[in-house]
C-alpha cells in the first residue's frame, strides 16, 4: 500500500482520559470528528465479526479508526461505491452479495482479484480505490499458524469447487505445495478451480486423501442453517493420524468433519482463524502496521458465542 | 418522526462486559455489526463537536449507535447523499459548505428548512430522506435555559444577517417574543431578516439596545481566527444590567462582548449552549427519546479546551 494511506490512519489514540467534576477519571466519548472511518458493506451484515476483529484491532494498537458495519443491498453497490469515495471512506471490507460486482466499480484490481474475478478488500492507493482478495491468502496463513509449519511441499486435497475453493486453490499454488488435489461433484467447475492451481493441481477423488496430508473443506457440508448441516463431505472411514483437517467453517465452531477427524486421530482447525487472518490483512494493507493477532483472536472468541 | 426511524436506533447496549481469559473484566470491541451509524458530513470537519456529543448522548442513553465525522467536498455532496442512501445511514448532521446545496438532493425539508432555505439535520420518514433545521430551535432553548425562564413577550435584539440570524429571528418570533430588533449593517440584508420574524420584527440600530432585554450576537465578531477576533460588535457602554447577552460564539468560550456585559453587570452566555441543543434536537429527531443534556454538556466542557 502506499505511503499516504499509512500515514492518515497512524493516528494518536482515542482513549484520552480526563478527570470529571466530581473528581473521577473518565473517558471523552469517541468517535470524533478526527477519527478517521472504515467500513464493511454487505447485505446481510448485522452478524459480522468484521466490526469487533477490526474494532479490536485499531483498539488495541491505539490508532484512532473505527470500522462500521453498512448494509447495502445487491442494487446498490454502484451508489454505494460513489459514497464511498465522496464521504471519504479510509478502507473497506466487502462481502456477500457484492464481492463480484463491486469490481466495475473500482479504478483498479490486484492481480490476485482479477483472477478471482472477487474483492474483499478495498483500499486508496493515492486517489485511486483498488480491489483485492484477501481470502486465499488470510487461509494459507492460518493454516500455517495452525499446523504451526510452512505449507511449502505439502499435499493438500480441497473439497470445493465455489469462491473460497478458488482462492484457497490459487493461495496453494502461490504458497509452493507439492500437490493440490482438487475435489468436486461437477468436472467443468473443478477443471475450472484446478486452473488456478497450475501447475501442481490437479481433480481427484475423494479416496485420494488417504495420500494427502492437509485436507481442506471449502464447502458449506457442515454449517449451521445451511442443507448440509450435520454432515460431512467425506466419509470418517478415510481420516486418520497422517491428516490436518482445516474446515473454513465456523458456525458451528465445531464441524462433523472436525468430530470425525479428531476420533480418527487427526488434527483440526476451524475457520475462524482465517476470518481473523482476513482482518489482520486489511487492517495491514490498511495501516502498514503489524496486525494484533492476539487481540483479534481474543475478541472473536469472546464474541462467538 | 416516523415511529419505524425510531425503533430502528432503539437498541441494546454496546457495552457488554465479558470475563476475559486471565480472568479479568473486559469490553467486547464496539461498534459491532448491528450498531446503527449516524454521521456529520462537511468539510473542513476534523474540529466538530457534533460527534462527541452524540456519542456521549447515545452511550448514556445505552444505544447501541455510533456517530461518525465524514469530510464531504462541496462537489460531492450529491454523491454523498447517494451513499447516505445507499450505505443506509441512519441520520446525518449537515454543516457547512453544504447546508443549501444538499436541499435538492433529498426527499422533503421541513416548512422551517425550506423558509430558510438551509438543512443542518437530516432524517429517514419512511423511505424519504427529509431535511430539518435546528438552529433557530437550539437557539431558543438555549437561550430559555441559560435565562431561567421563557422568552415568551421578551424583546430581544440580534445582531447579524447572516444564516445564523435568519434561523434565529425565525425562531423567537415562533417563540412569541414581543419583539425582535435586527441590527445590520446592509439595509437590504435586515430587510430579509425582518421579513422572517413578521410581524414582531423590525430592523433598528444598536444604540436602541438600552430599551431590549436579551441581546443575541449572531456575526462572528469576537470569533477567534477571524478577521472579528478580540473585536466586539456593540460599544461596551450601551451595556448594562438589564441585559442578558447571548453571543452565538463558543470560541473563544469568553468574547470581547460577553466579557464587556459582564463588567456592565449584564448575565451572559456563550454559543456552546446553542451547540449542545442542535446536537440534542437531532437526537431527539433520530431516536425519539429525552436526549441526556448533561451528559452532553459535560462532554463538551471536557473536550472544548
Amino acid at each position: 500500500m502506499d505511503s499516504k494511506a499509512r500515514s492518515q490512519t497512524r493516528l494518536v489514540t482515542p482513549k484520552q482520559g480526563f478527570k470529571a467534576n466530581d473528581g473521577s477519571m473518565a473517558v471523552i466519548p469517541w468517535p470524533t470528528g478526527s477519527t478517521k472511518v472504515f467500513a464493511v458493506v454487505g447485505n446481510p451484515i448485522d452478524h459480522s465479526l468484521s466490526p469487533v476483529l477490526l474494532n479490536a484491532a485499531f483498539s488495541t494498537m491505539e490508532l484512532d479508526a473505527v470500522y462500521v458495519a453498512l448494509r447495502v443491498t445487491r442494487q446498490g453497490i454502484g451508489d454505494a461505491v460513489l459514497g464511498i469515495r465522496s464521504l471519504g471512506l479510509a478502507g473497506v471490507s466487502v462481502t456477500m452479495p457484492h464481492k463480484e460486482s463491486i469490481i466495475g466499480q473500482l479504478d483498479r484490481v490486484t492481480d490476485r482479484a482479477a483472477i478471482l474475478n472477487s474483492v474483499n478488500c478495498v483500499f486508496w492507493e493515492d486517489d485511486n480505490l483498488v480491489g483485492d482478495s484477501t481470502d486465499g491468502p488470510a487461509l494459507v496463513a492460518s493454516l500455517e499458524a495452525e499446523l504451526g509449519e510452512s505449507v511449502v511441499d505439502k499435499s493438500v486435497m480441497v473439497i470445493g469447487t465455489g469462491g473460497a475453493a478458488r482462492a484457497i486453490v490459487l493461495a496453494l499454488a502461490d504458497a509452493a505445495v507439492r500437490e493440490v488435489v482438487v475435489v468436486g461433484r461437477r468436472e467443468d467447475a473443478v477443471a475450472r478451480v484446478v486452473g488456478l492451481g497450475s501447475p501442481v493441481s490437479r481433480g481427484g477423488t475423494i479416496d485420494e486423501v488417504r495420500e494427502i496430508e492437509i485436507l481442506v473443506n471449502a464447502t458449506s457440508v457442515g454449517m449451521s442453517g445451511t442443507v448440509g448441516e450435520g454432515h460431512t463431505p467425506i466419509p470418517s472411514e478415510l481420516l486418520g493420524p497422517r491428516h490436518f483437517v482445516y474446515d473454513i467453517i465456523y458456525h458451528p465452531l465445531m464441524t462433523p468433519l472436525m468430530k470425525d477427524a479428531l476420533a480418527s486421530g487427526a488434527r483440526v482447525a476451524n475457520g475462524i482463524g482465517m476470518l481473523v487472518h482476513q482482518a489482520a490483512r486489511a487492517f495491514w494493507i490498511w495501516t502498514g502496521q503489524e496486525p494484533p493477532l492476539d487481540a483479534m483472536f481474543h475478541a472473536a472468541r469472546s464474541f462467538d458465542r
